[in-house]
């Protein structure tokens, strides 16, 4: 628990805006404030005017060098959980500074990145999770990592775990007086109950086990490659799914101009695009061409789903038998995808195609994109989230650190329930739920190292 | 006057923070706020709970999508002196914009660039000079421009100006009170008394005419060219004034390598600073020189300041009389400094330095590098700032608007002092009177064209 008091601008420091906010935390906030912060009328800043907007003017070394409000929350019922004074000015990028300068000097020092947001967790305003979700919600690029990280599913997220754990901190109540008064009849748990709650919590965390596939897809992306042979339609393709409306689309033109990348949103998921050059067997004929086949590989190496397009007219071209052969292995999942084609296509595809593809698309981008567009949403999305889960509404995991502690969670409860049937001694079953409460506890940061915490609050910007 | 009610991100849009601010302003502002905000505690936003924060969810399409503060500002007690709603959630970009789409679908209208500080300008919470002066408030870069457009220091303008038309409107109150009934005794003032009336108001505004030359100073900056030979201390020089440690450096290298430009505060004045390349006779002798000295003659053509320097060991060179004779007609302020001299330098300089410019110095600021600086600042100081005036305590105009304004309205009270000494008809006088009156109420921006008005406004950012 630390006492000092801390400031920092909380908009973003290096930017001109309308309006500035620099927020004031610890136990001297107002002490500090008053001194920066002269009200212009009779109301002051204090507690009988909590949370109200006072105007005033902001001082600095004796000279007025701005006005705007000042805002006090008293503890605990403010961000951090401690005495907060939150001031506002205009929002030049020195007027700003100076402000701040002006606070440091009245006492307060200067927060470290992350820090107002550590001391809401340390201090019980958050929990890691919701914490965690704040900063991805600042980086969030698309809406639904809006949504993944809003209040509502961070809340969500908190209370399905809070229940699973509460559950098992009971039962652990009841196996540890089972323990200490083993001849007592206490009206306590029988094994079958015990196991009833057992698999009624292991269902709990699987369920939410299995919300990581659309969490991750969302949060994380899927890389996925766009391949074909010059002409197959793959920058149709590419402007096609990059045209969804509520993406933010970054075309950033590689370091050859044969690699474009782009992030889209598709059937609910992340797709990292990245459009490659033509592939063609051997290692291309001259060094540009070598390079570009080169980075095309690279890009595969790395995709978790590859999309290979096929010109439905060069279907018996070796070449093509050369790509699909060349990119057989990679990526987890391969569509192929048929292009050019008329509406209601049966074409059948060379062997080539249906031994080295998880499925066929017979598509055309230009002339029927919207359907193009739906065939390959729908498929993405069946394959990369879980449609059960409503997003800003379920409580929703997205994280390596959250998936590894419930899939432990869940280990140590199938575990119990295994020692139950084995007949081991209670001690045994009663140290299996310990860990998979422990887990959980870990899961929602009320039981977790410094040095987790640590790496956390240090991804995100000063002042928040 | 408008009524539609306008929203937008007050706090800079395109970047991360802790916490961004979205300003709603209009009569509406309070409907489209309780749409979006739903308060989480018993609090509603309304009149009872004017200016309090209240915490609560923002929604979008029925959906949560973040939490944060709403303040409703009732008019005309708020910063346009409408009604304002300010919502604060969390800073990511996305997730800031999500929430001004929701509050734009709710019924408000994206604000145009500068659209709150008009609607304030035309409700009369500022007036048109200190609209001017927060837009540079906001774009300051140097500690003594925040100083300059500082709340006190607008204050003060607005009071200096209300006093003189106060005055003069008073007076010619009584001049048409003579003028409407000639026969009658009014008990008004006799041509002597309208004459000091006249003459204490002209001094008010020769004196405020004169911090111009202070407020542009800092507002503007002085163009200043550092030139002389290679090896002359130019860079040595360039880099002891951009150690300025409460300025703003920018050292953009040109678009050749010849030309760096740096703005640096120095004796309350802003430096635009230019260092150029070596100045020769002649055109140079290859091409590369030849467009440096091309570049250095472009820049000196620009320059209100020169700082010519010759080093001390070459004054016989015939180079630096070249120099001298090129920079001769250039520039309105031509300072000579004699680099690399030792302390208490007497040494004599030849006549080319003496005859073509304003003063000499002998300095070294390699050697002795804060008594340069002192020499160099207290020099600029008293060429380009009027001592007597404090800043960010008195009025200061700063800008050339304000300057022809008051310009005129001096013309016109002297030309209403020889009109009473003309003996010429009262209408004469009362004219001249009520044109050096309007003058000050332009400048104050109580009387001023919708196109002026405009073309300040256009320059503000959206938000603001």
């Amino acid at each position: 628990m630390t006492h000092s008091t801390i400031a920092a601008i909380s908009t973003p420091p290096h930017a001109k805006g309308g309006v500035a906010i620099i927020r004031i935390s610890g136990p001297d906030a107002l002490a500090v404030a008053r001194q920066v912060f002269i009200p212009r009328g009779k109301a002051e800043l204090c507690k009988e005017r909590a949370r109200y907007a006072i105007f005033g003017d902001i001082t600095y070394e004796g000279r007025i060098i701005d006005d705007g409000l000042a805002t006090y929350f008293p503890a605990p019922h403010s961000y951090t959980g401690e005495d907060v004074v939150e001031i506002s000015c205009h929002g030049g990028v020195l007027v700003t500074r100076m402000v701040l300068r002006a606070i440091l000097a009245a006492g307060a020092d200067m927060a470290e990145a992350g820090e107002f947001t550590r001391r809401a967790f340390v201090n019980g305003r958050l929990s890691l999770g919701e914490a965690e979700s704040i900063g991805q919600l600042l980086d969030a690029k698309t809406e639904d990592q809006v949504l993944l990280h809003s209040s509502r599913s961070r809340q969500r997220l908190k209370e399905a775990i809070s229940d699973i754990s509460d559950a098992l901190t009971s039962l652990l109540a009841s196996v540890f007086a089972r323990i200490d008064y083993p001849d007592e009849d206490l009206g306590e748990l029988t094994h079958e109950e015990i196991k009833a709650v057992l698999s009624g919590s292991l269902s709990k965390c699987e369920a939410l086990l299995r919300t990581y596939k659309t969490g991750s897809a969302i949060s994380l992306g899927i890389p996925t490659v766009i391949c074909g042979l010059a002409n197959a339609g793959k920058s149709t393709l590419f402007n096609l799914l990059s045209g969804e409306e509520l993406a933010i689309v970054t075309d950033i033109a590689g370091t050859t101009r044969d690699v474009l990348r782009g992030e889209v949103t598709l059937g609910g998921v992340l797709l990292k695009l990245c459009d490659t050059a033509g592939l063609r067997a051997g290692d291309g004929v001259d060094t540009v061409e070598k390079i570009g086949i080169e980075r095309a590989l690279d890009a595969l190496d790395g995709a978790e789903l590859v999309l290979a397009l096929f010109d439905k007219d060069a279907l018996g071209c070796s070449e093509n038998e050369a790509l699909a052969e060349r990119i057989s292995g990679m990526g987890n999942v391969r569509l192929a995808l048929i292009t050019k084609c008329d509406a209601d296509s049966t074409q059948s595809v060379p062997e080539y195609i249906s031994s080295h593809f998880d499925e066929v698309f017979f598509i055309s981008a230009k002339e029927r994109p919207d359907e193009a567009k739906r065939l390959i949403s729908d498929k993405i999305s069946s394959l990369f989230t879980d449609g059960s889960v409503v997003l800003g509404e379920d409580a929703i995991i997205s994280d390596e650190r959250q998936r590894a502690s419930l899939t432990r969670a869940c280990e140590s409860i199938r575990l119990a329930i295994s020692s139950i049937d084995a007949g081991a001694p209670e001690e045994i079953i009663a140290s299996d739920i310990e860990r998979a409460t422990q887990e959980l506890l870990m899961l929602d940061g009320r039981a977790v190292s410094e040095a987790v915490v640590g790496e956390i609050f240090k991804r995100f910007c000063v002042g928040k």
